[in-house]
């Protein structure tokens, strides 16, 4: 039995080749170069997938991360924001096409993600587990009863989603105000509306990792806004207890390298805002342990469970 | 094989006593009167429950439904607003104790709600199914793959405390927003800021009920209140939906009877802020079906699962 993983994702496309103990036998990445048409994102995929597939061997089974929102029952990418124009794009098909008619299929990356922090990460032994990735974006996956959860549609769960009400009456995404983009937003009003002094102000243009490093020089403007992100972060952690109470809540994305002055925040409103603290079980928000290959790794996993299904 | 279901409520004290094709063959109820000492009231759900026990005879089994949150896997009452006082009761020992030592189990009651409602009520073979009861607070259960899921805590599911940020900036639960006291608050508030006529100004003390009756006889205040409350019900749904993706929300409880006038302003907020249509299922919303002992016939499945597990 051999396994093609493959990890789309709006800045690299990675693919792997496993075998039936799930080891990397191959594995190769390109920049995925969203902004070419879709024909040419797509050749590419599929020209990244052929090569790691041995000569004379077919896949028994592949599986393809992808950014959602897609719909895996009919195998296709239904939208996203990381990829301009793309809209029901048949991908599951796409790959089947290209590589041998191997049964083929597809899943949200963050899903896959969870998947893998659960058989192999900082996930392991818990459930429920939630993972999120907290980048630009904001996404997450669930594992319940030891399988990945992903409701009627199958879209689920969207984490980065779930909504909040500001202070002038909008209604935002948690993914806008807790993930590296709502840093950088948070930044750019703060420098706006106020006239606290700040390294920041230094800069033409503000990201979430360059307030992390003024936060961790001491900058208090930048210290607050990381702070304020994390309360956030905090409140959908709230929402996620009360619905799932997950006995773990896996974090990855560049943005959880802030560390405690992001997380530590967010525990400060878990702790204020939980109905129960039986809701809360030690060590609750803990780093991702796998790496940059975790998608792949669970598109291995997903694949391995699809043919022995 | 009988079945003995309790329903411990913030008002009434329900037993119910089933054959193992669950008929129920013997029911009581009677006040719980909260206000009086736990042991006066516990007292009470003692002959409440023993009163439906047939001369001779044992239960194989028995579940009692109550208001959370609650232990299940100590067995304990933790505490909850409606009983006033409690803290850690061991009611599933007190009960067993009572009660020939049967095997004795304890669950939220919305939760043994929802799983009612998926067997024999309006969430009939739809997974997952979420279940809202509004009245006084906002409770709620899902069931996952055909079980009754509460998670990690064993405290889930518990969506009318999901949070919200208010434009002046506070923190609120679902069930201050969306629920029976919500709806009576916001009408306290908009008499008090607003000077629009209303009948509602008539009356010295102005619940859900009555601004439900002035909305349906014209009382444009009134309506604006209850579609406010529609569209926090609608938020709290879409949230719902991008964790969860349910194929049903069932909703019970005194609130629902609103009706449209309540609902349609909930669905128009779903339709607006969904990521994507595919998470929205035709006829999402629906009434529930199980009347008032929707509880203990949850009580008596569950009482059942559990002695053929």
């Amino acid at each position: 039995m051999s396994i093609l993983a493959i990890d789309f994702g709006g800045t690299r496309t990675r693919a792997a080749w496993y075998d039936s103990e799930l080891n990397q036998l191959a594995r190769t990445e390109t920049l995925s170069r969203v902004n070419d048409t879709a024909e040419e994102v797509i050749t590419r995929i599929i020209q990244t997938a052929q090569a790691v597939i041995p000569p004379g061997q077919q896949p028994s089974s592949i599986c393809i991360a992808a950014p959602g929102p897609l719909d895996p029952h009919r195998g296709l990418i239904r939208h996203a924001k990381t990829l301009p124009g793309w809209k029901d794009i048949p991908l599951v098909q796409i790959i089947r096409d290209a590589c041998h008619n191997a049964p083929t299929i597809i899943e949200n990356d963050a899903n896959l993600a969870a998947l893998a922090e659960h058989a192999y990460g900082s996930a392991r032994g818990c459930d429920p587990a939630i993972y999120l990735t907290i980048s630009t974006g904001i996404g997450g996956g669930a594992i319940i009863n030891g399988k990945l959860f992903t409701g009627w549609s199958g879209l689920a769960i969207e984490p980065g989603h779930t909504r909040f009400t500001l202070p002038d009456g909008s209604i935002r995404r948690l993914e806008e105000l807790a993930s590296g983009t709502g840093i950088a937003t948070l930044a750019r009003q703060r420098l706006e509306t106020s006239n606290q002094p700040s390294i920041l102000r230094a800069h033409t243009q503000v990201d979430a990792k360059l307030v992390g490093e003024a936060a961790r020089n001491g900058d208090v403007l930048a210290q607050s806004i990381i702070r304020e992100a994390g309360h956030w972060l905090g409140l959908g952690c709230v929402n996620l207890l009360h619905l799932f109470s997950p006995q773990v809540i896996v974090v990855g994305g560049s943005v959880s390298s802030l560390g405690e002055m992001f997380f530590g925040p967010a525990q400060a409103t878990i702790a204020e805002q939980i109905l129960d603290p039986a809701f809360v079980p030690e060590n609750l928000i803990r780093p991702a342990q796998l790496g940059e290959d975790v998608c792949l790794m669970g598109a291995a996993l997903l694949a391995r469970q699809h043919i022995s299904a």
